[in-house]
């Protein structure tokens, strides 16, 4: 096989067959398959496009590349929830614990956040002492024992997506949905979940603004999923607004606690009590949406779900005492109040303009050696469709920086206010099944 | 400027600025941009096109990253001729000294021919002596004194098209106009020409089959040499049989001094002719085809033209006896008559296959390193449309090889023979001006 032909077939609009196209991940993962030939074909594949079984053969193909998780140790339906990322989602942090307090194995592998806000580790590593490295065998134990464990992943899951995806993300070759789809069910059908549930993020602060490409994305990863014998559902929620008030790493650690006591804000309590609502009937834990909603919902009240963040925080070694007492979380030096100085219905919310915002406070990284404060961030008061006076608050900036008054005129200039009432996107666009 | 959004721009279709092509071209050749984002840029300009501004802006950058030829010490009007090459294509070596001997500059500098057969280079160091490396001034002295001189490119012309077309090969980015335009155009350019014709090929022995893709190129290399000044016209022609008799090195140099004795084959008599009618007109030699026509033809008949070819073998220390005697060139061992055992009109002539067994006997390179055999080669006698017996020998095959059984049934599958008669597609297709 020759890989100069295999571009030439993509470019001539051709499709590859599965030997293809294991040869040029194999020929990658090895390195016999030089950068500029890969760069070559993603482009072409970006363009020209790959069918559902080139890409199925493709997420095969990655996911083979390197070790494949066997989780049949682990007693029970394995579920696994995947958010292609937005500003201030810490769902998977709210979701776990509700779903494993009503039976449901959640065992998931987490990849470093390299987007404008932490990832979900770098949330969790926010309560000190909590440690991300587990050996297998404590991993599986902790799953069976307390249903719920958040790792990161190991550095053999899926090797040909790290040098896939650093290449892509200089070579114009990001934006595709086959090479999307593909990275993500390649590194979650390696981890072993028996169900796998998709929050597919649009708008403002979210990879694709439109929903309808979110939905294509979302129906190419079902389609995967599907093929590959997973029970693999997907929602489609918007972006267009942070979700909850908190961003940042010990804010929404803080904000998981609280929606885990029953306190959360109406959005990010409505969206896990959704999806939490999918996960179980996935796992036929409950048949109806009526009684799967109610479990979930009096495991809230009962403060099992609770229970079971702090479990796993005990053992992961964090402090748990965090978890009981969220004010030992420490504050940063300034917390600032913000104002829009107008009067209105808040129209729209530049989200993606947040994430960065929060980043340069200190919450996220710019570059892969950055470290990242946990106490920085931002709280946000006001959302789409609020109205507001001048003097109301809309978010508080919290950062350990003295200089921040450009990032200040930045987070105001996200925000656009109208004379006319304005009513908000619904959260979840649609479900796809 | 940032090498991937330049990438993500042409991806989106959108039109980019001669800055960002030279920021490219000039990063590429100096190695600061990397061959896998140029690749990943390339598949995206083949499928995305490039417009006549880019393709001169690239044509213009890639004529810029290394030496640009100044000819203005050379007195009249300098004409260069270009053929995206054949099987048997002698035109430049009968074409130079007959427009030479009417008064035109021809300043030529050539590739080394890496396709089947040998370029012009190899067929005229088939002459013992023959010397392709010339200084500077010498190459300008005797273009002067003489009207002509082909020597080889020097290794600073265009080092970007030298980079660029070792990745395009590799990268399945070969085949796309604006590219072989740009790959083509920015030599001629940089070698000084004041006036360019282009011989465009198409058929079964040229890189296009179809006369509209070679009409497509020609055209885009036309506007490109009008915008840089040049007067560039071309024609296009079929290579859907080889040119003249000669395939092989020595062979066609044999060729090439009948043709200038007024005995070559009609075909490429008269190609040569009407080539040289435009290229009389460009120089403003002569002003209508006929004068031209004359001129060529009176310089045939008395020698001129053969006597510039000799001359110009002599100033590069070549055996100038070899062209009045060109049974001095050695004759291979083994000259092998090869007949179609069929009656019928030749219907079809699969002319790469010629080229590619003229390879194979000798008479070209598989591989960069590979030794040429200058009396290696075919002379084929029976063209398309020509009604042959079982017992006609259709082409003679030259060669020092013991072993060519495998190569005559090749050339044999080749041919195609109806028993309809057959009209062969006129030599010359259309002129582009």
């Amino acid at each position: 096989m020759f890989m100069n032909e295999i571009i030439l077939k993509k470019k001539n609009k051709l499709e590859l067959t599965k030997e293809e196209i294991n040869f040029v991940i194999e020929g990658y993962t090895k390195g016999s398959i030089p950068d500029y030939q890969v760069s070559s074909l993603l482009m072409a594949i970006v363009l020209n496009g790959l069918n559902d079984d080139e890409t199925t053969a493709l997420t095969m193909s990655m996911m083979n590349s390197g070790q494949v998780i066997d989780l049949k140790a682990i007693k029970g339906i394995k579920s696994d929830k995947h958010s292609t990322g937005g500003v201030g989602d810490k769902t998977s942090l709210v979701l776990g614990p509700m779903v494993a307090s009503c039976g449901v194995k959640v065992a998931k592998m987490s990849g470093r956040g390299l987007g404008h806000t932490g990832g979900t580790l770098d949330k969790l590593e926010a309560i000190p002492g909590f440690k991300i490295e587990r050996s297998k065998k404590d991993f599986i134990e902790q799953v069976n024992k307390i249903g719920f464990s958040i790792i990161g992943q190991s550095g053999d899951l899926v090797p040909a997506d790290k040098k896939l995806y650093a290449l892509r993300d200089v070579t114009g070759t990001v934006q595709s949905i086959p090479l999307i789809a593909s990275s993500i069910m390649s590194k979650k059908l390696a981890t072993g979940a028996d169900t796998i549930l998709l929050d597919v993020k649009y708008g403002s602060g979210a990879f694709y603004s439109d929903p309808k490409d979110a939905i294509k994305l979302a129906k190419t990863m079902v389609a995967i999923g599907t093929k590959m014998k997973r029970n693999t559902k997907a929602i489609i929620t918007s972006m267009d607004q942070p979700l909850g008030q908190a961003i940042g790493n010990s804010l929404e650690i803080i904000e998981t606690i609280n929606t885990l006591s029953g306190k959360g804000p109406k959005d990010l309590v409505e969206l896990c009590l959704k999806a939490g609502v999918i996960i179980l009937k996935q796992a036929k834990i409950a048949i109806s949406d009526q009684e799967a909603r109610k479990m979930l919902i009096k495991n809230i009240e009962n403060g099992s779900a609770l229970n079971v963040f702090k479990q796993m925080v005990k053992a992961q070694e964090g402090d748990e005492s965090y978890i009981s007492e969220p004010k030992k979380f420490g504050i940063a030096k300034h917390v600032v109040a913000v104002k829009l100085k107008k009067a209105g219905y808040i129209e729209s919310i530049d989200t993606l303009k947040l994430g960065l915002a929060a980043m340069h406070l200190g919450a996220g990284r710019a570059k892969k050696e950055d470290k990242i404060d946990p106490a920085a961030g931002i709280m946000i008061y006001k959302k789409v469709g609020d109205l507001i006076k001048p003097s109301d608050v809309v978010l508080y900036i919290h950062t350990n920086l003295s200089n921040y008054d450009a990032i200040i005129t930045d987070l105001i200039s996200a925000f656009k206010v109208s004379t006319k009432p304005v009513i908000a996107q619904p959260l979840i666009y649609s479900i796809i099944e």
